[in-house]
């Protein structure tokens, strides 16, 4: 792929961009090579910044010509590596891609480029009296180009379903260098393959996303918010699903295990109720009316439900969200964090959790486990801490756990860099011949994020 | 692509799936040929109905070795000739296809093979004290591999999305042979392209959908019916708009207009309010506790409301709902029904109906328009009876409005062989261009349903 002089590129891509957006000093790429976890990095042959979509296809015609990977970046808040470069690549970064239009009150829907962070959209969204659908702690830092690359998931997905759901069109470039652009798409739209779902998860492999077209919803502007104490996994999946039966307002129900809410509370969380319980559920129910009274009813009716705290006005709501949302920094102030992130069958998380602490300390002696997640998604994230930086013997082992048990080795991270060798074992020959028939039809070079997902 | 002697791949054709299985007497085959409106139809070399996705996988294998062309079919409900034979293809049914498992409560899914029709979803969902997302009104004859196949809408679109958003995973056949399988995938999935999302919608020409894993939403079976007459559509839009926001029980929205109740009401519906007006609603809402105040109060704040019926006992419910759900049969007695499909930005609905009939005289004197839809979607379909059944004129001039007021010539039926000629007038030359990409690398010797989509 390289080998060929890099110099004729770089005065190309300055031409295209700008030469203060062609960062090649290590100081300056230095932001954009780490990953926040500090898991991942790599040395850029430079960060460029383009300023809008004809740019990026410049810069992907620049690139392809002169057989030098891109490795496209937002907000570089993944957890897979799938946005740090490898050596030698162009880092394409889209965060000065933020141009926003008013949002489409009567369609429901917003276009916002790709580096518009996700707190921007319900921002927008908000002051329309809209919604966005996905949710996420992160949501200041992420951009939306990042969340459709990595088909983001976060808190809402059991109610409103995974950034691929939100998506009704994109803009982006292939990398053969073609531009796709659907950006006035209604709602029902059946005009064709749906490029916009295809690209949505791609991971940067199939196309640069710089714009989209996002489905916004009827806000929901009343909440509520219930922290609930249970004896374990396995009741706090029956009272997630007593909840999601009888409360058509849930919103969210995070679940927290004992060890990760101690880190919460220990780097400046409030304990949340009186008594110590195996598992915390966090509930939010949201409605165009007070929902309190529907909650608190609704949990009433559920067995075992006593030690509860519910609240309503936002300061004691963000003090329970705190502990949730907090989890991935705090935890990493303990370590450097080794992040898994599985779905299972709701029947067989119970028996996954039995399980996990056995097979991570036979992986790796002495380290240390902390579990929270999406409940009713049967989304967890499993964080690892202890192992050397480098050292996946955990990661893998509690892959393999999942696998075993019927679930799949990435629920809403993605496959990145971080779990190339495990999509084989978890997807089918066939499906696989079928992925890389379209990454050699959109990316016919190799070009577009190599190393990612196919690997 | 024919030309060679067919007579081996028939008998191919009776060692795969038995020789009762394959159909070429003319009288046996006509059923499959013939679609329900009587616009379109062909002469199928044969007619084959497999088993299960083995059998299907041979069939392909055979077709493509002969190098004959392949139209799957479901239900045959569709209403644009995308499963209607052209001369001498292999008329692939898939109604011999029903295996069905158990609904997955835990994980609010079911699997289903391609030939289930809608309706033994949604009894098994409902048995199971769940719903499925999507409904219309043929769900007595349309399959679950036609509704992916086409990306059916239907009735609950802006409040569930259409089938994409409900397919977790599909079993399928690709144009190579290569077969996909993912019917075990969580709710949240991030291990590769979206192949299910990619086949929904891709109307038999990428690959054949053999079976698929669907979500299912938590069943709200308390319901509620309103219809309500209102001086035309700029204020039925105003008042879906309404409900929409306050009323988060809301689950449906149809409106009808003036014209098209008078049909239902003359070929048997009951007359559903004193007055007579420009357009109609016909609003449903959906809770776990009777949603009939909930409904009522809404609308009680809108002004304009005053002629409007309420309905919460089910035959009462379904004698409005009959207005609606008949119209397709009710206006086929009228003539041959022209049915174009359209969706346009809310805030272009009005002005398009506004010149919908001027245009419609114009393109074909004499003819008779009648209009009712998906209001929410901005999803009309315009019913044009007049015209001779091969005469497109009315159809292209409705087309062609729908696309210069900015919206698409296809919501919900698809493209099939009837707007072909439309796609690439919706559609960029970069969309295209990534559709046939992607249509080379799934069907390379492109056998599958030739014709169709994108021509």
């Amino acid at each position: 792929m390289s080998g060929m002089p890099t110099a004729p590129l770089l005065a190309d891509l300055e031409r295209i961009v700008g030469s203060e957006h062609v960062l090649a000093d290590p100081a300056l790429r230095l932001g954009y090579e780490l990953d926040w976890s500090g898991r991942y990095r790599g040395d850029a042959l430079a960060v460029v910044r383009p300023a809008g979509p004809e740019q990026v296809a410049e810069v992907v015609r620049a690139c392809r010509a002169a057989r030098v990977p891109i490795v496209p970046q937002g907000g570089n808040t993944g957890l897979v590596g799938g946005s740090v470069p490898r050596a030698g690549a162009v880092l394409l970064s889209l965060r000065r891609l933020t141009t926003f239009e008013p949002v489409d009150v009567d369609g429901g829907a917003v276009v916002a480029a790709a580096g518009a962070t996700l707190a921007r959209v319900h921002e927008a969204a908000d002051a329309a009296g809209l919604a966005y659908g996905v949710d996420l702690a992160a949501r200041d830092s992420a951009t939306i180009g990042g969340t459709i690359a990595t088909n983001a998931g976060g808190i809402h997905v059991f109610r409103n379903g995974m950034t691929r759901d939100q998506v009704l069109g994109v803009e982006a470039v292939l990398g053969d260098g073609t531009l796709v652009r659907r950006l006035d798409a209604p709602r029902k739209d059946n005009t064709g393959y749906a490029l916009a779902q295809l690209l949505t998860g791609s991971e940067g492999t199939l196309g640069i996303v710089t714009a989209a077209r996002l489905r916004l919803l009827p806000r929901r502007d009343r909440r509520a918010t219930a922290f609930v104490g249970l004896g374990g996994v396995a009741q706090a999946i029956a009272v997630a699903r007593e909840l999601r039966r009888h409360l058509p307002a849930l919103d969210a129900v995070e679940a927290i295990l004992a060890d990760a809410l101690a880190v919460a509370v220990r780097h400046g969380g409030d304990r949340p109720l009186p008594g110590d319980h195996a598992a915390y559920l966090l509930v939010e129910a949201a409605d165009v009316r007070d929902p309190e009274p529907d909650l608190v009813a609704a949990l009433a009716r559920i067995p075992g439900t006593d030690d509860t705290v519910v609240a309503s006005d936002g300061a004691a709501r963000a003090r329970l969200w705190r502990l949730r949302e907090g989890l991935p920094e705090d935890l990493s102030r303990e370590g450097v964090p080794h992040s898994i992130d599985v779905a299972l069958p709701l029947p067989r998380l119970a028996g996954f959790i039995d399980r996990l602490a056995a097979t991570v300390e036979a992986a790796a002696p002495g380290s240390r486990l902390f579990v929270f997640g999406h409940l009713l998604d049967g989304n967890l994230h499993v964080i690892v801490i202890g192992p050397d930086i480098d050292d996946d013997t955990a990661d893998d082992a509690v892959l393999a756990l999942a696998l075993e048990l019927g679930g799949t080795v990435s629920a809403e991270h993605g496959i990145g860099v971080a779990k190339v060798g495990w999509l084989a074992r978890d997807r089918s020959a066939g499906d696989l011949a079928a992925m890389r028939a379209i990454k050699h039809a959109f990316d016919p070079d190799g070009i577009l994020n190599p190393g990612v997902l196919l690997g």
